[in-house]
């Protein structure tokens, strides 16, 4: 390179190039050590920068390139999110600037020290979070300063109200909008798959985003996409939804409260809980998606997510408070979350389990279809025509006359449906019984590990087949759990980990233990 | 790409590729997309992995690329630092494997539900964090944590004691080893560089190593950079010290509390301040870089990083706590932090006054002078031979006798001379007082924002150079300041700034704030 020559460098902006990385939820950019702008400007590694071009504008973290191929230094690199974000053509002249740190940081420092936070603060947080102004680091401040000195139900609604601005808001033309939504960590609870079909074979209207797992062997997204295309964009959702009054998709598409998947994706790697952030995350997304009428399902048990009985009562007792305020009708379902339910856990299992169900066979899953039928009696009630207690019988009659599985069948064909994904493995083990006895424990922590290292969710067929459930006898030696997976250093690595804790307690009878929930 | 053929892939390595791009303390690596081993393993974009080969093991977090230009299917692309931390050449077979998040970090997540966690626990996190298994919300996290429920005195002293533990320790062969800090904030502070040849000149043994500026317009290591090299190694700088009893240099080179430097690199850019932390980060960097006898420098004054009288003695007794339980010899000065101290502000403009308070001119800067004689005087005093009180004369001595001119030229010799910078630059601008009164205030941050936006310390001749402190007597239209830049866009950036808020007020001499500080 030649001298620096100041006057000139500063007016000459950098051209745009789409660097072929995958940097995620992160805006990345990048430019050669050799730019004269970089030199001069000062800036530093993972700085922040503002890079503008004709009316758009993003936030990005800055790299330095030594090397020609990835960045000459008269080009400003973007990684792939990033470039897709500004939006501008290759080649497009660009203007980089220092950024300084987003001003809702001062909020979220006040909140770390111990203040309470108004509503105007969560909309500018979760403005600049959608904006990329937070670093991944900053988010992490955010959210680990809400577990810590924890929000109040105000701040709670605050946010969920900020969260739900984000983005977009679906609107569909009808005054009951049901959803239903279960806060999760139960393998194979796939209800969702059922009640859908069975509440718009009814007639009430329930058009169901999901998301894909994050920490599980399996979203209802990833079961669904087993059966349909569920990336569906938020016109195709429509004419899914006017033509069977359902569909059961992809909710990443959809621009639905957005921080909140910025802020899961920083958050569920750091494996903390705020309770907080968890209860904006599910109404935002509720809200966003149009829902008027919502059921929420919130499994207790010693290896579930919520744990004690009275943990569960105040989480419901702030679910109705923030629901409340919103004018969502929300009512919410304890349940039982000792074991998993029904008897594939992964993707291709759960959805085989369900269709299990949808047919009325005979070996259908019997707890996977009473909870189904359970949630989907409470929302049939929803319905002013329903007489109260009656929506259970109703549901069953739904699923068992066939309605449901035809009007399963009428959401996949409005989906597209899938190629058909094999039940089976070519890489299977069975992991049996140490001792005689019966099934006084399963540990779903446990067996969501075994699941996911075979495989779950991204090898849609591997996964676990349970055998046994709570309460059941074995002899030593009687297989539990067949664990399924498609390539060979996933299967041992399942395998291994099964070996060493099978994640199955066997005891007597009397030590299975009680359980007083809902259902 | 063919057909996967699961048995196959598993057991060919891939080969290792340097991708010249610099993330500095992030380890990132890159795996092309039609990777074999990528969708097999189900690895995920910034999902974190563990990549070894030959007996090395670092870890990295991921980047998927869609460019063979970058990473080609075959290969494993380590960012510069990531390369350089594995040590191994180019095109040899390594392994990359799934990496769980650190163990760690559950005593992380304990912290931030309100627990104490013990030494164990921190030599555990700062060990983690050495290897690299944090990424930076994880180290966000913790330090999140440390400042929301606090750490008390005894987590300190653990932290510290861990931090200490997880580099080099540096040994001397003298009973008294000398070393000075400031805990920060003010401008222009550069008292070091004139303690430490007076100190040394009395004989007494200083090795001083400093850090770089990272949010101040410089450091001492930037300043001294004007005048002589400052990154020696370990090796050189033992020698440097064996020659002349001191040394100035950086401290970055010698692996000194490592865990330290990561996650100062972090807290920074976040804005938050942990006491603890703090008090960790400096005790930890003396103890590991040999000092037997500190003494520790808190200003204090409106626009300090300490505000107030009260808070400055719970820090210091917070110091003398963890100092006297480490078996170090520990003395707090509290100083007055109420304005910058000497005139220049940036790494020349403060190389310029400490040559010119050493070399006795007559225009040196009175009050850099009197307080770098000070805390000489105080530091002397630790000779079990200078009687108390004596301290300051005898530095006075020194000073005036030349023979700390002397020390400091044999240290830049023996460190290595630098080419000399010019102490101005080719831009300037003088920002005049808006009325006739006296200098009743000066806003510390805002000078520092005003000489790091005109280019301090990244140019060393950029900066901001004080011609009245608090007190003097000014006509409307007398310049109070002459801000200095190299490039256009940066002095724009610094006037603009400037113009918009001088950060001196004008008004009556009874307004100037009172001083009872120690000096």
């Amino acid at each position: 390179m030649s001298a620096r020559k100041p006057e000139d460098t500063r007016k000459a902006p950098l051209k745009l190039r789409r660097v072929a990385i995958d940097t995620y939820h992160e805006n990345v950019a990048f430019l050669n050590r050799n730019c004269e702008l970089y030199r001069a400007e000062g800036f530093q590694a993972l700085s922040k920068v503002e890079i503008s071009t004709n009316g758009s504008r993003i936030y990005a973290v800055l790299n330095v390139a030594d090397d020609d191929a990835i960045v000459r230094p008269d080009e400003l690199g973007l990684s792939e999110q990033a470039f897709a974000q500004l939006g501008q053509q290759e080649g497009q002249k660009v203007c980089v600037a220092h950024t300084e740190p987003p001003q809702s940081m001062d909020a979220v420092r006040r909140k770390i020290a111990g203040d309470r936070l108004q509503i105007d603060e969560f909309r500018s947080i979760t403005r600049d979070i959608v904006e990329n102004r937070y670093s991944r680091t900053e988010m992490a401040a955010f959210l680990v300063a809400s577990v810590q000195n924890g929000l109040d139900r105000e701040e709670i609604l605050s946010l969920t109200r900020a969260m739900t601005e984000t983005g977009d808001r679906l609107r569909w033309d009808a005054t009951l909008v049901a959803d239903k939504h279960c806060i999760g960590g139960i393998p194979g609870n796939r209800t969702t798959m059922l009640v859908v079909p069975i509440v718009a074979a009814h007639g009430l209207l329930i058009p169901k985003t999901s998301s894909r797992a994050i920490t599980s062997p399996a979203g209802t997204a990833d079961t669904m996409s087993v059966l349909a295309k569920v990336d569906l964009g938020p016109e195709q959702m429509h004419k899914v939804v006017r033509k069977t009054g359902a569909c059961l998709t992809w909710g990443g598409n959809a621009h639905l409260a957005p921080a909140d998947d910025i802020l899961i994706s920083v958050e569920r790697p750091l494996g903390i809980d705020s309770e907080g952030q968890m209860i904006a995350s599910i109404l935002s997304k509720k809200l966003a998606a149009g829902a008027t009428h919502l059921l929420l399902d919130i499994p207790v048990g010693p290896t579930a997510k919520v744990r004690h009985m009275n943990q569960a009562l105040r989480l419901r007792k702030l679910f109705e408070f923030i629901g409340d305020r919103l004018g969502l009708h929300l009512e919410v379902v304890i349940s039982n979350g000792s074991q998993p339910i029904g008897r594939g856990i992964g993707p291709a299992l759960e959805a085989r389990d369900v269709m299990q169900v949808l047919k009325n066979e005979a070996h259908a899953p019997d707890d996977l279809r009473e909870k189904a039928l359970y949630l989907a009696g409470r929302i049939l009630e929803f319905d002013p025509d329903v007489r109260g207690g009656q929506g259970f019988h109703l549901a069953r009659d739904i699923l068992e006359s066939g309605r449901a599985l035809k009007k399963m069948e009428a959401i996949i064909e409005a989906q597209g449906a899938s190629r058909s994904v094999p039940f089976t493995a070519p890489l299977t083990v069975d992991i049996c019984a140490a001792q005689k006895g019966v099934v006084t424990a399963i540990d779903n922590y446990q067996l969501t590990r075994i699941a996911r290292l075979a495989g779950a969710p991204m090898d849609l067929n591997a996964g676990v087949d349970l055998y046994k459930k709570l309460g059941d006898e074995v002899e030593q030696g009687d297989p539990l759990y067949r664990i399924q997976a498609e390539f060979p250093a996933d299967f041992n690595f399942a395998r291994t980990r099964a070996e060493h804790d099978s994640g199955y307690r066997i005891g007597k009878a009397d030590e299975v233990g009680k359980n007083y929930m809902e259902f």
